[in-house]
């Protein structure tokens, strides 16, 4: 365990975070059409920081819609190659009224850094710069060789970055990648991410009469759209959480016995999950499954927005014409994502009330990964891992989805180190989305030492 | 019959058409607070054609919300005295988008003025103070005494009207009331209105988790609340469109078998009403009731709009904390409205899902009311039709809800003559909203052959 590139980051500590939040700054919402400016600043600004590094080759790399970017140091033959892997581009802020300070104004407060992407991922994948600059300053070289590609399509389903890893399989091989978008289990606890669900995520748009019509002279008699959304969307899950698909817990598989026998072991307090976290009455969802299943190996399906209608101010007497949802499946080893959105397809023709026309769009599609805690890159990290933090290194999964994880064990044949410094109560995806700054540096102090450690 | 008031009519159509569109053009949308201006406009320029017309005592009356007009000409003492109501507010014209032309800029196609307002109610309502001035213009005087109450709150469940009118029962006292803002039955068909539905209109709002919450971090384990909405109002309905509310339809009195035969025999083709007005593949609702019941004599549940978590462009996969429905109930004879509201907000309670919580709003609420057909003014308003458009006037209900009619009859103690003239096909509330030019004119004539053969 190296001191000095320790020393290098703590000493360069206020510049590095001021750099940081220079980058959380810029807007860059890659689902919104108006940010595209934004998402392509937010690159340029990447490619630089990577530059400054020390890196070499960095391109912007033009896509169908955001760039990519790339960038790489070979000058270790015969020792291992890491795939550093992140994202540039950020979820919408909205509701913005909730947020403390500006979303994309980044503030300190309490020893955490508040901003959107602070967490998710620009924080995250900027350690892994600021790794590369503390080994380059200390040592004017790197310990093994890096190969750096940063993306700005990951919270809208990064087409184009599965689309560059199929076609540049040479370019871009290396013995593991690495990335940084999970959390540690929790304060103080040293994790890496072995699993991670997969996401279908689609639209369901459903018709009812040609127009909206007024509902005094017609409620009775005419179909309403909003009401035969409602009415097919509830039939997904009966009472109990279990999804209706037909065929859609088929293919699931069980997590081996050590594992779950590991996830019991972990100081998870229901309580707290539900009180500090979700801050509801109850949980739902399968009650003969533990939370820790619920969440990381079992399958979901939310509706994450519904509009239709009048929703304006006062009252308006309208039996509308149209309704649209937004709604996603988690996938789990070893449901095949394609045949799971046929069997929704099927199953919203099959359940759509009389008199409605449904209409479903498909968004995003991908299946779930786990990785192999024996490879040499996981045990690796592991142990980098506990080195700083000075407790043993725990596995576990995460129910969310990094659909890149999956492209590089597909179309490179590599596992993904998914080793990430967030705190469960990061907020990602929600206002005040937050990074203690704390595990902004000890982040980077880590990616440094696995990558000496590897080297080695 | 008088040719004079005809002829009158005939004469000034393109003046009296200038001046309601005029009137069109005032955005008066009573439910948005920003058309708070636009709205006391509109009383101005009623106020000011009911006196230019030759009404006295003309008031613009301050409510809590939007303002009341008045007007009377009370010289012929003996002769009976009616009450003339309608409405200056008008619905949202969203979706703006489906408009061939702007809502607020009145437009003559195919012997049609499209507006916003042009059937529901400024056209109709206009219709009164024309009649009046035709017959002052040709006679010097009115044939029986009048006074005239029009509100801007309609749209928005007419609080202050309610509140005005249990309150001035004296200076309102009049025979009968008369109301334009029902339709024919069709094109040619003479028609008056003798039941209109009741209404309940409320917001139910669901509360999932404290905040938004990443969905692939606590999909499975925490409750949605757009979801748990969708459950809720799922259950509202069975599959055959029976409301599932405990005691719905305890009070619900059944049209006696001569309304029933005479609806039988109205010219009503099945075929006709599902393609050329709802534009749905098959109609809905109670299978065992004809279609007449099921929008006249039967009560509903609509859903009008629901919103909750992300509906913007693309993907955002959250879990949402809140989520919103508009809901109405239209009452019939013999339900109680507010019998029913606490029914619902009880079957609410039982019926949340676990881990939300829901909130029931009232907005407005109205009774059922039905006329008596042998009243003199009834008698008379029928008559009157008969003799201009030349065959017999046909009794009808409407599913809508004029809750000024139920005033009427509880704190005057007045039947009310509902003599409407827009079509089917008008588009109430809908975009492209629409009165047919000739309707206009016949319907000023047809108010002032009423008042004089009610006046003789």
């Amino acid at each position: 365990m190296s001191q000095a590139t320790d020393t290098y980051v703590r000493t360069h500590a206020e510049r590095m975070l001021e750099e940081l939040k220079d980058l959380l700054r810029i807007p860059s919402i890659s689902t919104y059409p108006d940010n595209a400016g934004d998402v392509a600043r937010a690159a340029q600004f990447v490619a630089g920081k990577l530059k400054d590094a020390g890196l070499e080759n960095v391109e912007v790399i033009p896509t169908d819609r955001h760039p990519l970017v790339y960038a790489d140091w070979l000058h270790e033959p015969g020792k291992p190659t890491v795939l550093c892997y992140g994202h540039y581009d950020v979820q919408p802020p909205d509701p913005l009224e909730l947020w403390h300070t500006p979303p994309f104004e980044p503030t300190i407060r309490d020893g955490n850094l508040y901003a959107r992407g602070s967490a998710d991922d620009k924080g995250q994948m900027y350690m892994h710069i600021k790794a590369v600059e503390a080994l380059m300053a200390v040592y004017g070289k790197l310990p093994l060789n890096l190969k750096f590609l940063i993306e700005g399509e990951e919270e809208v389903g990064g087409l184009s970055i599965t689309k560059y890893v199929s076609q540049n399989q040479a370019k871009l091989q290396a013995d593991a990648a690495l990335v940084s978008d999970t959390s540690l289990y929790a304060e103080g606890i040293p994790t890496l991410c072995i699993g991670l669900r997969g996401l279908i995520y689609l639209e369901v748009e459903a018709t009812g009469p040609a127009r909206d019509l007024h509902s005094g002279l017609y409620g009775g008699a005419a179909p309403n759209a909003v009401f035969g959304l409602v009415e097919l969307l509830a039939k997904a899950k009966d009472a109990g959480g279990r999804i209706q698909i037909p065929g859609f817990y088929d293919s699931v598989a069980e997590p081996a016995a050590a594992e779950i026998a590991s996830w019991k072991s972990l100081p998870f307090v229901e309580s707290e999950f539900l009180e500090k976290e979700v801050g509801a009455s109850v949980l739902t969802g399968e009650a003969d499954r533990m939370v820790l299943e619920r969440v990381w190996s079992r399958p979901t399906l939310e509706v994450h927005g519904i509009a239709g209608g009048f929703t304006g101010a006062g009252a308006k007497t309208v039996i509308p014409a149209t309704a649209t949802a937004k709604v996603s499946m988690r996938m789990v080893p070893d449901q095949d994502p394609e045949k799971m959105y046929q069997a929704f397809v099927e199953w919203v023709a099959a359940n759509t009330p009389a008199g409605i026309k449904t209409k479903v769009t498909q968004l995003s599609l991908g299946p779930a990964v786990v990785v192999n805690p024996d490879h040499p890159a996981i045990h690796t990290a592991a142990e980098a891992f506990q080195d700083v933090m000075g407790r043993p290194c725990v596995f576990t999964r995460s129910g969310g989805s990094v659909p890149i994880v999956g492209d590089f064990a597909r179309h490179l044949g590599i596992p993904t180190v998914m080793m990430g410094f967030g705190l469960p109560d990061d907020g990602l995806h929600s206002p005040n989305e937050k990074f203690k700054l704390d595990n902004f540096y000890l982040g980077t102090m880590t990616v440094a030492h696995f990558f000496e450690k590897y080297g080695a």
